[in-house]
């Protein structure tokens, strides 16, 4: 039985979880998980978040084929907050773009620094 | 007059902010920033998150000389969570570590996969 008493859950239950491709080193999201999604996550092996919009789990990918396989899950040093390291199949965002961190501040204004490499209706049919 | 509006903000006037160092991809660290602390972020290049423990800004290294100099900021596709482009000076955990994850689930259970740098004594003097 995986110990899961280090993690530290918010007043909502809920731990913010970043995922980083693991190769790479690109920072592909970030989301919540609850106690559920992250047993689900560590015996699966497939990444599992909880949808805070949705209040349900949130298999990363179920809808849009773009799956999260688990490499390795770390932990911060105060317990609340996850890394995870992935294998991210096809694009992490919604819109279509590898990475949901496509916007920078540049000259005091966000400017899109990443192009949609699948389009969005592709995604969810 | 640096725009801010796209940045989603939660109930308590926070959003999260990963840093990571922006040569060798290593995520080092999650925190908080308030609207205060990413204005001055911005402004002066040096990264500031808030402290939710002293409900102050929290001039990342203002103690320990462990400094982050920003790089680029960028912003996720909800607005709501930053990724921070950093030069860390020195270490990012307040431990003496590099990176504040040095714990890695494994077998079922937390290993330390990173050992201190620097004494955290030296670090807090």
């Amino acid at each position: 039985m995986t110990d899961l008493s280090a993690f530290a859950f918010n007043a909502d239950g809920l731990i913010p979880a970043i995922a980083q491709q693991h190769d790479t080193g690109e920072v592909l999201m970030a989301a919540w998980m609850n106690r559920e999604a992250l047993a689900e996550t560590l015996a699966t092996g497939r990444v599992c978040y909880y949808s805070r919009s949705r209040q349900a789990l949130w298999r990363k990918g179920e809808t849009s084929g773009q799956t999260q396989t688990l490499i390795e899950l770390r932990l911060d040093c105060d317990g609340d907050t996850i890394l995870l390291l992935v294998n991210q199949t096809g694009v992490a965002c919604h819109t279509g773009r590898r990475t949901c961190f496509f916007r920078a501040m540049r000259d005091g204004e966000l400017v899109e620094i990443a192009k949609p490499e699948i389009a969005p209706e592709a995604l969810y049919k």
